[in-house]
């Protein structure tokens, strides 16, 4: 069992994403078999990557507000809202709010 | 992709837990492939249920607080803070706070 708050956990800065930073709060370190949890900070004006992977996202918005940029679409979000990446689906979290954008990310282990 | 807030998918009681709702936010009816992602909410003085299971937890308290009650210890815990259950340990996530305890609970799926 690993109780711990999420800034007890190292920020990392995101080489490709100026203004992004990652905490790998659950990770395999901690033994978890299929799947790690992140938490970004973005900063105002900042964006993650336009991109896309073999892998999906679970995310979920733990403040600020901004758009996810697809292929067909920008779906704007706020905080407490849910977003689901499928595998290979182009996508970038664009921080168009004041403040700091700050939202957990799910992956599989890779 | 899907982008909604958390309380658009409805809430279900969870029957072995007086107190206790679910909301399965992302799941494989979203084609999710590996894992869940669900929302929990705990009045006041109510318990998820004591129990194992051979697949792990990762979770984010996202408001309140109470503590996880493990076979050795009982481990605290507020807003904010990142918990990690392994496959097959004893847990009970116990809301000691004046409101509702609201967490995200993921898992592989079974």
């Amino acid at each position: 069992m690993k109780v711990q708050h999420y800034t007890d956990t190292p920020s990392a800065a995101v080489e490709e994403a100026p203004g992004v930073s990652v905490r790998w709060v659950i990770s395999d370190k901690d033994g978890a078999p299929n799947f790690a949890m992140r938490v970004f900070d973005v900063a105002p004006g900042a964006s993650t990557p336009y991109h896309q992977h073999p892998w999906e996202h679970e995310v979920f918005i733990l403040q600020g507000q901004g758009v996810v940029k697809g292929e067909k679409q920008n779906r704007p979000f706020s905080e407490h809202f849910v977003v689901y990446i499928a595998p290979n689906e182009m996508h970038q979290f664009v921080n168009q709010g004041e403040g700091v954008l700050r939202f957990l990310c799910l992956i599989p282990h890779v």
